[in-house]
């Protein structure tokens, strides 16, 4: 009677065990949950990143040690588990959206300005300013696939390399800042990259977007007025010179912050821009690529951003006026708005379909979350020192 | 002695009753899975639906049950986890995406012709023959939200309802078969619903059809030529009659199978659109609302689907030309690919970024997947009599 009680102890200790071994993945399998309506905010200072999902509007989970975020960016994988983030300092962090944890992390280079994901959602491109050039990893593993050093002229030297995008038929596009060149790489066959160079696109070029469709490809520049473009469809036609007004201007205006041309927004048949040191938002018109009109703001525009229904454009600006986010409503071109939604205006996301846009207040520490149909605040999340704010639904995205 | 071992038994016996228990989670962590790439093909014969996926292009399950499926059509909840199938016998079928199974299914009327899911994603409205109205759900619960009959005229009738689509602004828009009339429902109070009417739009509309970004609502009419449009960010401006001439002509040519709406396609500023009866693709300028061209195609087209970058157009055929589908070039114009893909080719669907299709041919039994960049098949699904195919990248999609 001594020893059958111990043995049943010990049966009843190995059951607690394997029921705690159990457990491990029931909690786990509470996590079973769709990740159409996920998303991640940057936390530059400390290297973090909060995952948020946008249905209730709740943080679901916070991962730590991405290095230096400033200025980084993001792309998602074609299932919207995995988000992709490019650092500053060359670090590319997979992250698992469901588990809330990294999953890799990579430094591929020493200066790094953003990313990009491939049509297939089979590769991620990284494009360095040191060593300036691309390099391409598979998604899965962030195992390298290509280095495409950004080499220029014939005395060896490599170029920053900006505006990096993706562009159907599994392509890459991107931009020499020094080299003043755009290249495109197809990668249909990843071990042997084919590249086509553009010279003499104009001098140093800041930054490039594409169009939602993929087809135009456009390089802003510093070093002179006026943009450069490239109708991917028709590549042969090589660079055309466009808006030869836009730039700084004669005046050469001090211009705070560059804008993002990733800001740019295409509403219809107009892109909006932020016009570079002035106070306005140009219109271009996107069939004949000449300016349509242009529209006074609060201050120098940085982020441009058509609510996906084109109805609605939100604005922030540069420092010292980044405490303010304007609306334009887009048949009229009039400001219907003028919020003041907190300190530091660096960022901005609409929801997928439109109905609320994300909006990060790094110097207020929080989120604040809009309804856009009647531009009012339906809640707000700490976070501290947000900046970009992403959405799983760029997966689906051309060119993001 | 004899009595301990049978202890122990039965200790023994409840371990491995609650070890099975929880393996049933365990088994179900393995789904832990993202939702961006997971689609359903209706089997309409056996009302039953496959769960794929696109990204290794895998068939994961199969759910059985769903009743009369022909003409099925599909939306997904904002997460992407859910579908939400529309039967023709007036079932509205929950899914679970990741458990691969059904979540609930109500008998919502006699006859119904599809369904939307509202902006933010809280709202799923389905659009009935008989008795005829538009009834709407909660997203979660398929509970009963709103109810509203489509009488019309004076006497007390009620008219079918088709061309059902939701709208920015937590809106749905519909229009009334017998009564020929549109109708604009305002959902941001789900217990007051606003509904506007747009009465004498023209006879027999049969379909309707909302551009991309969710502005424009169109109706196609059966009993006179030309089409009802209406600009929904200017509803005081009334019902415009727009395309004179679009519809089946002065000679009525026989029509085998009424084209979907649903099938435009919107490729930079053109609508592309079956013609009605005759074998051509029609080209519509989207600004003037005019007629542009017309191409010269196999047979009569059904659906009219453009690549995700605007770059092809795919078209498939009514019966008994039904066993082709062919390729439009947009900038040129010209037919650049004619393939036979199997019998009785029902439906297409693009992955969300286009670079490939999924075709279903329904009397060969199986899913075709083509590589778009090249028009050549990458891959053969087996599938039972398959008809629709949808993919949850709609759930960020305006207007399906």
């Amino acid at each position: 009677m001594n020893k059958e009680p111990l043995s049943i102890r010990r049966i009843l200790g190995g059951f607690f065990l394997l029921l705690a071994m159990f457990l491990s993945p029931v909690a786990q399998a509470q996590t079973l949950r769709g990740t159409g309506d996920l998303g991640i905010v940057i936390e530059r200072v400390t290297g973090e990143v909060l995952i948020v999902e946008t249905t209730h509007q709740t943080i679901l989970g916070k991962v730590s040690g991405l290095g230096d975020l400033s200025h980084a960016t993001a792309v998602f994988s074609r299932d919207e588990r995995y988000a992709y983030v490019f650092g500053r300092d060359g670090g590319l962090t997979k992250i698992d959206l469901l588990k809330g944890k990294m999953v890799k992390r990579v430094m591929q280079s020493g200066n790094s300005i953003g990313g990009a994901i491939s049509q297939d959602g089979r590769l991620i491109a990284a494009s360095n300013y040191t060593p300036g050039g691309v390099k391409i990893f598979d998604a899965d593993t962030l195992a390298l696939v290509a280095d495409i050093p950004a080499f220029y002229g014939n005395k060896g030297k490599r170029s920053k390399v900006i505006g990096l995008v993706d562009a159907p038929g599994q392509r890459f596009v991107f931009t020499l800042y020094d080299a003043g060149e755009i290249w495109i790489t197809d990668m249909r066959h990843p071990a042997k990259p084919k590249i086509i160079k553009f010279k003499n696109i104009g001098r140093l070029p800041y930054d490039g977007l594409i169009t939602p469709n993929g087809r135009y490809y456009i390089a802003g520049l510093f070093g002179e007025d006026g943009m450069a473009l490239l109708d991917l469809w028709h590549p042969d036609a090589g660079i055309k010179r466009i808006l030869p007004h836009y730039g700084r201007g004669e005046k050469k205006m001090p211009v705070y912050k560059m804008p993002h041309l990733e800001g740019w927004t295409k509403a219809g048949n107009q892109l909006f821009v932020p016009a570079v040191g002035h106070h306005e938002v140009l219109i271009i018109n996107a069939n004949t690529w000449r300016e349509a009109g242009r529209i006074a703001v609060h201050g120098q525009p940085i982020f441009v951003m058509a609510r996906p229904d084109d109805r609605q454009v939100w604005v922030n600006f540069a420092h010292p006026l980044n405490d303010t986010v304007q609306v334009i409503d887009v048949p009229s071109r009039k400001i219907i708005k003028t919020l003041k939604p907190g300190k530091a205006i660096l960022h901005m996301a609409f929801t997928p379909r439109g109905e609320q846009i994300w909006i990060s207040a790094r110097d207020s520490n929080r989120v604040d979350i809009y309804d856009t149909a009647s531009m009012t605040l339906v809640k707000t999340l700490p976070a501290h020192a947000p900046s970009g704010i992403f959405f799983s639904a760029r997966a689906h995205k051309i060119g993001l």
